[in-house]
């Protein structure tokens, strides 16, 4: 542990860091769940689910339950919120397939972070806080896809670009973490995606 | 905690409406097994995963494990009673479309409470509540529609009552519980569902 | 607890049957992967998350997080090694077919008597041992099956032999158990099936 940020900023960034991933994921969930017809209470349920699946995940595995997106409510207010700009936009979206890819890696991208740090402070070696960002990462994705009952994309040729991400951001997570702070490792993570 | 009423008899509440809503999660899950054809094994496996399945959700989610139905023998009994009365109606289940999805929604509404109540002792905020109570409720049944290879029912249209009474009844819970004991709100809660 | 082995056999013992379960799982995992023409990242995740699943399963429910398989780096690296096996061995699997089934049948059954085991060590009923190490056995499979987008094989005709075998194995498990010790109990759990 080379924690030498002050806890709160960490914190805070983390927090920070966790409301924009999942602001990007809950849109991406409401967006596949309009395409697939769903109604409103299916469409906000798909992109709530999204959204808080790979923290879920993340908390569930490392044992800090409830996991965080119950006991911050901001959490899913911020879910919500993205679930029902997705629905909004709804039919409009295919001018958007580009920004959606990208908010989907921005998402992506801080959870694996957030995820590969979570491990790093739980005590986890090299492999397991790989393993614990990308299934962070793509956890929400790969829930998505499950409930719209398809094949979850991060299986398929393009988007290998997003698992692969995943894991290189959590990797470089690892290897930062001896020599800087917690919360500037999890920025390096990030931009390297 | 405005807990009035003795803890003896809020669990003994709690346990005989967490049964219910297990024998009747576990007969719409053997009903959909048989309706998929599989065989006696898949059928009472499908019913007893679809009967603890919204509990285990709500207990891993709080962080109460093992899970409710591992601590307490009796449940996984009722479930496998419930999937082996599914199993044996089987082929008579036509006729009994409409029983099933009043079943469906006892179920649902049962757990969405028990849900909530649970959350609240766990001291979680309102809208964590509802969340958690509704992904009580409605849990069963999407693993349900998960393993049968199915979208979700409670994604579409005529269930999107069923996903709405859940919010519904979880969020009763959560405006009576400062004036009553959890009991009484619980029934309150599975009463307007 | 009638725990008569030193605690350093019995946990070696769990660990090489664990190892060696989880190189099976993985193999099968990958495999399927391979035949649904996931790409090589799509192949390994599929073979990972196949491989630690059911333990993943048996370690949350009962509350021992985090899962071994993080605790522990070699697991892991036995999931790369078995799903890396899978990937290169690809195209020409189809005269594997019946190895590939006994693989299956090896891994479900040692992790359907580890589950059992596990469940015992922690206080459970019958039952729920029989359950968890049911869960434990097929839950790999299970999560395999569904990010494939297929029914879960193990719900199907032929294949509830390796259910019915979990189940059975599982229960030998409880059988044994208040007479030999544990790791005995588990030997012959697995090898009844």
């Amino acid at each position: 542990m080379h924690e030498l940020a002050p806890p709160l900023t960490l914190e805070q960034g983390l927090r920070w860091l966790d409301l924009i991933g999942i602001l990007a994921f809950a849109m991406s969930g409401a967006l596949l769940g309009v395409r697939k017809r769903f109604d409103l209470f299916g469409v906000v349920v798909l992109g709530c689910v999204t959204a808080v699946g790979g923290g879920a995940i993340r908390d569930t595995l490392t044992g800090q339950t409830p996991p965080l997106f119950l006991r911050d409510e901001t959490y899913l207010w911020m879910a919500l919120l993205g679930a029902g700009l997705g629905f909004a936009l709804g039919e409009g979206l295919a001018r958007f397939e580009r920004t959606l890819s990208v908010f989907d890696t921005v998402g992506l991208a801080l959870f694996a972070a957030s995820g590969a740090v979570g491990a790093i402070n739980f005590g986890l070696g090299p492999l397991g806080v790989v393993f614990a960002g990308m299934l962070s990462g793509v956890g929400g994705g790969i829930v998505r896809d499950l409930i719209a009952n398809e094949v979850p994309e991060v299986m398929y040729r393009r988007d290998q670009l997003y698992a692969t991400a995943a894991a290189a951001g959590a990797l470089v997570v690892v290897l930062l973490h001896p020599h800087v702070t917690s919360f500037q490792a999890q920025l390096g993570g990030a931009l390297t995606i």
